[in-house]
């Protein structure tokens, strides 16, 4: 089973076309969703008293376990973003972690003997709560943030020794490895302990790195990005149900996974929000699948 | 045959590492040893009394035919730039047109018939006066820049509307189309005129635009960016030599010519100035074909 910790949340995202308020989202929700194609998935996380069951019905509907997720007093977490112009520039307007803040995550019986996992956004003393928890997992990655490197430096550096692997983003790679080629911040975030390095570019693609094999794929060609919300979580549920479905992380694999992630990626911004995922099928993914291919035939 | 018409330069460039004084370079110069990889090509452009004849031995050393090569009273054309921490952020610090500033290329007899034509850098007067000066040619591609499409925009869209093809930078795409997302800027240049449209994005690859079609490219990962000076350029006479040779622009043909326009651009970006271009072999960009092809087996 993959299992991933993250948040789940009411989103609000402005973009030039459209405002949508207080609607789902949330890195485990984005990940579940894109997970949920390849095999089976259990998310955990945390939702306030205002989180209607409707919203987990769906998630649901989709495969995915929720035994994981918390039900606590409170509001659930809630960001507020907004594009402008650059649909590869996001300001943030708004966060309130609200339960995320407290959420000392427990992981059910079930999930603790999980063979993957995935630590989505979220602090590193909650990621490194859950390890805690884990029994003999095949492969743990995780994903950070800007600001979990800038004021909890320490915790992260510790959380990337007990990981095999990252899945970030380019501005989170330089400034862990403090260099602006990317190809060498992969390299030298490896060498701070996880084998396999994913680097997301969002528009302009990804590159796996993985002992000295480095894997460069660009994006699928989108004419329109409606809202880049979710995508980086969509590609690293994409990536992580591949391998989980495959049950191996040879660089064949890796590659193959970084396809997907990408694809799921693509379909993701094409509408707001999960729009798009709701009614994806994994056909529409195999025909994008094709077409990258054909496209990529050198 | 392949002619190139563009600037033949003394180049200061500065970067972290290095700092070198009036090194040979310029648009057609960086094109020029590219394309000679790959059949014939002749360059147009002009030089001072102050450009050494051993600079054109160089050149005609790697098979590059020199003919339309004028030599006039006064500087030759001299570009100063800087690479600050970021290898993808060029900061030009110094620009002297010189006698490249009053050039009225005149096309010798030979030239005027050329099968392939790529018009670089160059004011769009220059362009213009040059596709004058063609006979019949199968196919002609363009650069512009900038400060052209910035202060002569009508006589750039005039050019556009008289080319096959544009090769040029994700800056220049924007500017032209006067839209952010890359893929919807390429289609709309394509609109304005030119049938294939390439977008070069440095450090993150190219798009290949033509029809319906849409070709992504990822850039060769180099964990070292040396001298990135010329890569545009190199690009596209890898581009433009293998198309010339092959004879024909299939779509097929097109995406290969950008395999190699972007393997031997990152070639380029190993060595200061023309450095690595000078010691290049075919077998080297062969050998890297393969490599390239292999990370990108999906």
């Amino acid at each position: 089973m993959l299992v991933c910790v993250g948040s789940i949340a009411f989103d609000s995202v402005e973009t030039p076309e459209r405002k949508v308020e207080d609607v789902l989202g949330g890195s485990a929700v984005f990940f579940g969703l894109a997970a949920s194609f390849f095999g089976p998935v259990g998310l955990v996380g945390v939702v306030g008293e205002d989180f209607a069951e409707e919203n987990l019905d769906l998630l649901r509907s989709r495969g995915i376990d929720t035994a994981g997720v918390e039900r606590v007093p409170g509001r659930t977490f809630r960001w507020a973003g907004r594009y402008v112009d650059d649909m590869n520039v996001r300001e943030t307007t708004n966060l309130e972690l609200n339960v995320f803040g407290d959420f000392e995550p427990t992981l059910p019986d079930a999930y603790r003997d999980c063979d993957y996992c995935f630590l989505a956004n979220g602090s590193p003393a909650i990621q490194h709560r859950v390890i805690d928890q884990l029994h003999s997992p095949k492969l743990v990655l995780a994903d950070t943030m800007n600001h979990w490197i800038a004021d909890t430096r320490d915790d992260v550096l510790r959380m990337l020794e007990r990981v095999d692997g990252v899945i970030i983003n380019d501005e989170e790679a330089t400034m862990l490895a403090e260099r602006r080629n990317l190809v060498a911040a992969a390299r030298a975030v490896a060498a701070l302990g996880p084998e396999i390095v994913v680097v997301k570019k969002g528009a302009h693609g990804c590159l796996v790195v993985v002992g000295d094999s480095v894997v460069p794929l660009p994006a699928f060609p989108l004419e329109e990005v409606r809202d880049p919300t979710g995508a980086g979580d969509c590609f690293a549920g994409a990536f992580m149900g591949y391998l989980a479905q495959a049950g191996d992380h040879s660089l064949a694999t890796l590659r193959r996974a970084a396809l997907y992630g990408t694809l799921v990626a693509s379909f993701d911004c094409e509408g707001f929000s999960i729009d798009r995922l709701r009614d994806l099928t994994l056909d529409e993914i195999e025909a994008r699948r094709q077409l990258f291919a054909d496209m990529l035939r050198l």
